[in-house]
């Protein structure tokens, strides 16, 4: 009581990944009806006739978002997509959420309300329930959690782990926006900041920073290929860039991959914005996050089938493990990929 | 962008229950299965061949806990608690959680382990899985969000809003006694701050101390209660307050009650320590909340069988909502109830 552990090791140092694997490794668990725990977009409970599947994120003022820029209702819906991003990824359905917030005294009843219409308009446009919360006051700034709870079947269900030698990787939208987008919003802040007459400039970039604020979950991806009959052999929703997924999914299914360059699909104006802010648009795609969008591999066979989705891209194919994670740019020429995602417990 | 709404209504005007209560009113379930939404111990999802139950709770360092006299252990335990506590108050049993953490630098890694070997304890006892969460960095203290998942039947579930006229009201265990550990806690913590050589003196506030930092859901009740083939008209849990609690099953129910004084469960050593800080050990066991007891109606024709349970106390009985709810003193003496649980939102 009232005393320190005397080791102490910094979590900083450890990094997210690092503490979760740390973490997971010491948990087992024992129902068995737990098919998955830990180690994928979702957490998988067998109820018998179907999977359900269950998220959680918890978003915290000043590390996931800032209200000087980022209004209530997009946070809102923001908070409930990154949540539905994660049942899709799974390749199912999402069905209900439950919301917790903590709430600063900063924070009005009216701010609440534009909070809580950001959640109703995702719940409405997906066609789920929000059935459940707790709400409590916060010392420091906005907190929100939310749990999502979807259903797929044993059949349709797409982990991380299955991909396979020859595998073809693919991409839904455009990568690197949303992190494009950060740095639009982030540089017109500063520029309020010191000179608060200076109203916000943000012509020509409405695309990156509707990435940015308002992503949207690919329920039409998933609809599609349940459409086409493609179950994904893998999934991930790419929330910390396509470099940290492309590790995820070799690593969990014992692969490599290679990725062209010229294949990864980036928007105009993400290219255009992030060559004024002389930042490399590959390099914002590899490893920006918060897009969103899903990353997945398809056998072969279900190539042609696949062709006939639209904003589908094509972005390389699974190796063995022993080729490693190379991203090949237009001559040729291979670069080793390094996993840079954006990490919530760096820095801090 | 970069300003603020120009109405603006202070959440501390509506406390807690006001604000849920304006959240829910705008809120509509749409999925077939969606049995109950917001409004109970937990939210209740039909899964065809049991009901699945589904509740979240956010502790919020500085709020809910003081890391100056809490250890991490007990914290991580409470904080699963608290959420089972939820779910055995609906009739049911936990079977999964997810976890949420936000992670300050002042957080080490063995502190994170210490957390995790609490939440641990308390899944094994309670035969649950761990099965997933989240974890981020925070710029203010330690958040910790859980969120439970259980199951029950149609035929099983006991919500608030059962209560008929003549249901004994029943109480499990002793009230206020965290309430009296936090007083302890607090007293001891000023003490040391003001001169850091005094040691903490918590002779003789075992137990009060113990229920404040590790209480432990009743588990063991609700497994004694479907043994007996008793199924509760109603059933809340204690968090706010007994006082806070009756509330919410008389105005769910749309009843009233009488509540005998001499009847409320105090253990004599909360009773003690309440007389030594000049506290009611009545109004600490109304008012002070925390005990994570379970509060159930059972009808007249259950009471034979009921008293065969040990540590259940027969604490008054519903009357019609035109009686109003009062607490008899030994004199017969009526005075009308009020709900001042515990509550998050005030004075922030």
């Amino acid at each position: 009581m009232f005393e320190n552990a005397n080791s102490r090791t910094e979590l900083g140092e450890m990094g997210e990944f690092g503490l979760i694997r740390h973490i997971s490794s010491s948990i087992t668990c024992k129902n068995p009806d737990t098919i998955k725990g830990i180690g994928d977009d979702c957490a998988v409970i067998n109820r018998g006739d179907h999977y359900e599947l269950v998220t959680t994120d918890m978003l915290l003022e000043g590390i996931h978002f800032d209200l000087s820029y980022c209004p209530l209702k997009h946070l809102g819906y923001k908070s409930v997509m990154v949540n539905l991003s994660d049942i899709y990824a799974m390749n199912g359905k999402p069905t209900h959420i439950v919301v917790s917030l903590g709430l600063s005294n900063r924070i009005s009843l009216e701010a609440v309300e534009e909070l809580y219409e950001g959640m109703h308009l995702a719940c409405e446009r997906h066609g789920i329930d929000l059935i459940g919360g707790d709400t409590s006051s916060s010392l420091s700034g906005l907190v929100i959690n939310i749990t999502a709870i979807g259903k797929t079947t044993e059949k349709r269900i797409s982990y991380r782990n299955g991909a396979q030698v020859n595998d073809i990787i693919c991409a839904s939208g455009d990568l690197g926006a949303a992190f494009i987008g950060l740095q639009i919003l982030d540089r017109e802040k500063k520029i309020f900041l010191e000179n608060p007459k200076i109203q916000p400039d943000l012509t020509g970039a409405d695309y990156v920073v509707e990435r940015q604020l308002k992503p949207e979950a690919r329920k039409d991806v998933i609809d599609a290929l349940d459409n086409l009959g493609i179950i994904p052999t893998s999934m991930i929703d790419i929330s910390d860039g396509l470099a940290s997924e492309l590790f995820h999914i070799c690593d969990s299914s014992a692969k490599g991959c290679r990725i062209y360059e010229e294949k990864i699909p980036i928007d105009v104006e993400t290219a255009r914005i992030a060559e004024e802010l002389n930042l490399n648009p590959t390099l914002a795609a590899m490893n920006g996050g918060e897009d969103y969008e899903l990353l997945f591999t398809i056998r072969q066979s279900d190539y042609e089938k696949a062709r006939e989705l639209s904003g589908i891209h094509f972005i390389g194919h699974i190796t063995s493990a022993e080729a490693g994670l190379a991203l090949v740019d237009k001559s040729d020429h291979e670069t080793p990929l390094k996993a840079q995602g954006w990490d919530g417990l760096r820095g801090t």
